[in-house]
């Protein structure tokens, strides 16, 4: 099964969005996530060209996106609502940080309807609306600044919802890495070639073996990079006649 | 000290910005997270007042902001580029996500400073540009639609780093737990009052009990909810005047 399926029990609520372009950057947001399920409750300017303008192609979310008459309305359905505030409010409602809510929202959406619901730019949420909803989730921000946009913000949730189904980068062009047996025989021959060319003292070597391995430890090199390596390693003993002067 | 301390070692660099408006979004979001250095390669109309609108009183943030000539001036100093992209790239740069390379910036963050470098909003960063960074970070985006807004795809680089940091939200004003003594107590409260007014029948319990403990469990009940169940389950069995018909 496919593992971001729970993304198409999510829904984003916008409450009382005031300027229109944070709707059209909220679609464009969810979208960019995998997220497709857009409801505004009581927009003030909508339909509205701005929508358009900084939604950047995603109008299949507009086009699907519905408008209610209340958050009641909006709810309908959904078996966790978690309202999204920057605040802590003094509600009854356990409040807990976006990646928590992201990660509990996406255990009840492997089976039902989830909502997050996001208010006024100005205003945020009312108390009465945070009360409607079983959870309050909040992106930690930084003491003397706390005023995230609103898309910003959903931005950041639907990226968590995304993350909390596992989701991941697309494969890397496969490259192949050197076995142990390659990696050992590259670093002898890198100690010989080293005493050859008189770097190393193999009477006071030091550490300096120990500290090129570190270095290589951390590169984790492939098939053909230690081929590369060991042809550099092999020109260096057996000089060619190109490079006589 | 303070663990977001790293955070003052992070620089956002953002490379041919076209869209003035973006510049305002990418400060607002930066500082949100308490991230306050903002280079700016080549943007392509700055000064401009549409900057201040989108910035939201990000103001300090641009106030200190400088404008570079090349990515190359802009990454004086760091220690480690982090080039942020939506693509994979056929570069010489390890490719993770945006929290792998949250995790590895701040580490670096600790010591020396650290760019995270965003590309203009058509192009991108160009291959030379990737080059340049020691790392290629990228947001797992939907399949089908990667288009994701620069100031967006800031705002979640930024959010990153500020978790990688340890951020938590401030803490709730402090309830007490019940004790288990306490919780037990009134359990048995529960029960006895169950068989007084018939719901339960010792003969047959069923699982009543076990079912009214695993709601409970998840309540994690507080001394003050404890007081004020067992205070309702006393009215029950002894009925004041104010009752009488």
């Amino acid at each position: 099964m496919n593992p971001i399926y729970p993304l198409k029990n999510i829904r984003i609520v916008l409450c009382g969005t005031a300027h229109p372009g944070n709707i059209g950057a909220a679609a464009r947001a969810m979208r960019t996530m995998g997220i497709t399920d857009l409801v505004l409750v009581n927009p003030q300017q909508y339909p509205d060209p701005q929508v358009l303008w900084l939604a950047a192609g995603a109008v299949d979310v507009l086009a699907a996106a519905r408008v209610c008459g209340s958050l009641n309305e909006a709810l309908s359905g959904v078996a966790l609502a978690v309202a999204c505030s920057a605040r802590r409010r003094d509600v009854a409602v356990p409040m807990v940080d976006v990646r928590a809510a992201a990660a509990q929202a996406v255990v009840v959406a492997r089976q039902r309807p989830v909502a997050l619901v996001f208010g006024n730019e100005t205003s945020g949420l009312s108390n009465d609306e945070v009360g409607a909803c079983g959870l309050l989730a909040s992106i930690p921000v930084a003491e003397d600044f706390s005023s995230l946009n609103v898309a910003a913000a959903v931005q950041v949730f639907c990226y968590e919802l995304r993350m909390a189904c596992g989701a991941a980068l697309p494969p890397e062009k496969t490259q192949t890495l050197a076995t142990h047996d390659e990696v050992e025989a590259f670093f002898a021959h890198l100690e010989r070639t080293l005493i050859a060319t008189g770097f190393l003292n193999p009477a006071h070597p030091r550490k300096l073996m120990y500290r090129l391995r570190r270095m290589f430890a951390r590169t984790r090199l492939q098939v053909e990079e230690v081929n590369i390596l060991r042809g550099i390693l092999s020109s260096l003993t057996t000089p060619k006649n190109r490079n006589k002067s």
